[in-house]
């Protein structure tokens, strides 16, 4: 298994991290991302500056009821939430030692409780 | 890796794609789906006429606030929104040779921006 | 493949099942979880009571709107959609014979039309 880190700087925030793992690619039959948190997640899809402010104006918009009980604790129940939904993993297939994306396809990596420093986990099926 | 296109027609349609999967597979433990769009997703659920209907709305209905900036664009920022939301890849186990799909349970390609012909990629993993 | 059985009671209710797949845990390099079913959803998240019962409001909030088609059938649309859009399965990388779970990451079972006895399909990968 191998690993990278992620440097968010907002409290919600769209990363693309295609080129971190498309470097670490050179041969399988998949590719398994997985990031250990619960308040972040990862997606693909396409990262044009419009859509990455769209994407984390609509990750806040489905949650827009603010009484959440886990925030008594520690005021991030909107995270987990997000990140219980969007989920912490996504595989995606290689093919001749390449990810097979699609041409607007991009690895995205979805803060919703930053900034925070992050990791992801990436294992390759032979 | 294996391949098929998918023909929709609909702006928003959920369309069964389980026979084309399941006809080719002969062996393996796990087979992953991944469609290289970034204006589509595939789950999987039942596929009751009803159902179908609901799950088409539904998705339309997640997303009514109208003003996203990606709009301006090409006016598909919905579509994009909710294939980051729903994700273009989903694994199922195989079992003797077969999926092991549920009673109920089919798979569904999901389109978001359509008419338009689209492609579904098939990882066998043995 | 393996699997084991899920007893659920209330209409939606998250699960932690965290022990049932570790415990089954010995080697391979993916741990792929696939439940059966139309009306349930495997995610990741925390396990704290607060935020499981954040999540089960939360689920249930997302399908405010009632008259799906589905109910004249059944009453369930709501689960079915929610299934659709969290998904039945997930994939966990495994690392020295363990799965690579964050401090805080839990295996969750959403049961979304409970009470109900289930099933988790699990498959590892080598």
């Amino acid at each position: 298994m191998d690993s990278f880190q992620v440097k968010t700087s907002k409290k919600v925030e769209v990363v693309d991290i295609t080129s971190h793992v498309s470097s670490r690619i050179k041969s399988g039959s998949l590719c398994v991302l997985f990031t250990p948190h619960t308040t972040a997640a990862i997606t693909i899809n396409e990262f044009e500056p419009l859509i990455k402010d769209d994407m984390e104006r609509f990750y806040s918009f489905i949650i827009r009821e603010k009484n959440w009980k886990h925030n008594s604790i520690d005021s991030n129940a909107e995270a987990h939430l997000l990140s219980s939904l969007i989920k912490p993993s996504i595989s995606i297939p290689i093919k001749d030692g390449s990810l097979a994306l699609g041409t607007w396809q991009k690895i995205l990596f979805i803060e919703l409780d930053g900034p925070r420093n992050r990791t992801v986990q990436m294992q390759v099926i032979k």
